[in-house]
């Protein structure tokens, strides 16, 4: 194996030939692949199917408290489900409030309501001239949907592979009074799949905000979601961590069932200080009499507790596992020493991020495009849409066949090889 | 019967002693009752139970168009219960997103996104010195606290048997630039439970607002809440006159199942125009990825159509009838003729409305409480909690069973006779 960038121009030229060749080749299968989106494939949905029946019309509808779960109240969730999401989140359950069926809406919610009413007391964030928030990149494109559509700032950090620049955190963070958030994903990131190390993570405890309504937003999407048995990430209580720095309310941790039990029909939770709790309550409470608790009970009865939601996931990872070996095997195969790409082998999540050579990502995505392969858009994983590298390229191996992923990355491969060579050759 | 204000000095002395004598007896009694908030009972939770049983886990989970509601997809709901809906709200398809399981919720989101954004190209409200409400009053606490929490300035704006008094409604938003919204409980009205008459229906529609971003907050909260079979009110349909006015942006429309399946699991619904819909598109589908389409599957599946919708709400009305005519036999028997209340006879919704002699609201309502039957707080109808003039009660009859509707009333009209007295005498 020879690395393109020691390879003549002849060779490249002879190189492009072949490809060109093989890309026709493809072109004329008409395949239609989609790696675009974190979707749990049809069989991860079957695994959620019994808890249909756990809530019948048979059914005592009743919380351990005795509250009925058809009727109004309980506006933080019903107790049972609290707790399991608290187990969870690592958290207590008194630091909980179940929400609805999106995490991604309690985090909307927290900066809207930071934008009209403030922090805890403090100026209302639309009052301000200036409002940012710090983004490790690449990231998840929808917290910066967020961000983006509320007028805020975004300030790329680098991500490394034991979380951000923390150096760079600090700084902005404790010395701009305008930096008033950043988004994490603690564990096993969108999209790299990395996991925060323990020093990161108290240093994120330890900073010291200029700004009073400075808040983590940390997104632990992938808490339970491992891939491997032997192999499962760890990363301390960001909580406690906060409390013992002496920044107790400087935390707003988020998680669901979306890929638990069913996207979209999954329950979902913030968990941070009591000081939060009570301002966030004061919001809630206006905003909507209750979320639903049948939903929340159905989970509890299905799952019953964390060694339940644990013992589903492995399941969830017995099935997703081939996915992304079928991923990391074929990327291994096929561009191990041409040096035209790196990746991260994730412990769990639900992406593989690429790194293609820079100004080659967009190109990539266009001809995996022509050959019937859905990727990410090339930027998405980037504030803005804009990778300043054109590099980063996310692949979600989670909703096709193991057999269709190793398809569509042979197909993602051949791209990255002709559109490296375009870029080499000057084209 | 003796009016009370025709009533000597002695005379209401000696009928104190005997109402202070009657209350002595009922406070032994240490009864509670409860006719605070407009929940359920539990036989009507029950007509729903069967809902639970049309998904399960050996259902077909795909839309008619082949969708899998299990997954992420069809942000604005699924195409059949878009239509059920749409049928309900008696407007088109297209005009509806179906959203989570509650309506409440959707208005604060779309007073926040108006806030924090604006309305289809406006200044956001945040940016502005000054918004404005009008609040129909008596009406629905929990839409005052949503504009309270907002900073937003609320006007009162009395409501009669026919509507809110129009003059003042075109009076003020034809002249004001800052105002900006009104809340409006359009059919069996909260609390009162009256309906718009055609004529104020369509001076809505035909108003011409100061400010391009003055909508209207359309609750049709009780759309198909009729009580009896034989007279059912009827609204002209608010989105059409609007549209006929030439004014087609000018009304959000919201309603839902909490009182049909669920309260917390059922479907809520917004209805609006095409513009508007666009608009708030770029918002939800920032906001959340998509709402929970398995409860919306489960709705469809059960009452299949709008006419099941229907006759599942006859049902609840035949529930619902003894609990009202109970009060409302009470109330008369216990106070027609003294001159110290009155009340209007609900043909649908969930309350009824009683204007106590100016004064005497606070009082009835402690005194209840003593007796222990929880009212809703007095001036919990009016902005800021507070009733000018210290008269109206709401009356919630749904929860309780009619034999509890009948003693729980009867020592409301215990309380009334004694507060007026009090007030009467100068106490």
């Amino acid at each position: 194996m020879k690395a393109y960038v020691e390879m003549s121009r002849e060779e490249l030229l002879s190189l492009k030939a072949s490809l060109e060749e093989e890309f026709k080749t493809e072109e004329a299968k008409g395949l239609s692949l989609n790696m675009a989106r974190g979707k749990p494939g049809a069989s991860q949905l079957a695994l959620s199917m019994p808890m249909l029946d756990v809530i019948n019309s048979g059914s005592d509808m009743k919380t351990l408290l005795g509250n009925d779960t058809r009727n109004y109240g309980d506006w933080d969730g019903i107790g049972e489900c609290r707790q399991m999401l608290a187990d969870m989140m690592e958290v207590k359950k008194d630091n909980v409030i179940v929400c609805g069926n999106s995490s991604l809406n309690i985090m909307y919610d927290t900066v809207a309501r930071s934008m009209i009413r403030g922090v805890n007391g403090s100026t209302p964030w639309c009052k301000l001239d200036k409002v940012k928030f710090l983004c490790p990149v690449p990231g998840y494109d929808r917290h910066f949907k967020i961000t983006e559509l509320f007028g805020i700032e975004m300030i790329n950090i680098p991500l490394g592979e034991d979380g951000p620049d923390m150096d760079l955190v600090e700084e902005y963070v404790n010395n701009d009074s305008a930096v008033k958030g950043i988004w994490c994903v603690p564990k096993y990131s969108n999209p790299t799949g990395i996991t925060y190390s323990d020093e990161v993570v108290k240093r994120f405890a330890n900073l010291h905000p200029k700004a009073e309504d400075f808040r983590i937003f940390w997104d632990n999407a992938y808490c339970i979601h491992h891939i491997y048995d032997e192999i499962q990430d760890e990363i301390p209580n960001i909580l406690e961590e906060c409390e013992k720095a002496g920044n107790p309310d400087m935390v707003y941790i988020f998680a669901s069932t979306s890929k638990v039990s069913f996207p979209g029909s999954g329950v979902s939770a913030i968990a941070t200080s009591a000081a939060n709790i009570e301002y966030i309550k004061q919001h809630m409470t206006v905003q909507i009499i209750g979320h639903d608790k049948i939903n929340q009970l159905r989970h509890v009865r299905f799952f019953k507790d964390i060694d339940g939601l644990k013992a589903h996931m492995k399941k969830h990872a017995d099935i997703l596992r081939p996915k992304f070996e079928a991923v990391l095997d074929m990327l291994d195969s096929e561009l191990n020493g041409l040096g035209i790409g790196d990746w991260i082998k994730p412990r769990g999540g639900y992406f593989i991020s690429f790194n293609a050579m820079p100004g080659c990502a967009k190109a990539i995505v266009e001809k995996c495009k022509k050959l019937g392969v859905v990727l990410t858009g090339a930027g998405a994983t980037y504030p803005y849409g804009k990778d300043p590298e054109d590099s980063n390229i996310r692949i979600a191996p989670s909703f096709p066949t193991p057999e269709e992923m190793r398809e569509a990355t042979k197909i993602f491969t051949l791209c990255v090889k002709l559109a490296t060579v375009e870029k080499l050759l000057g084209e």
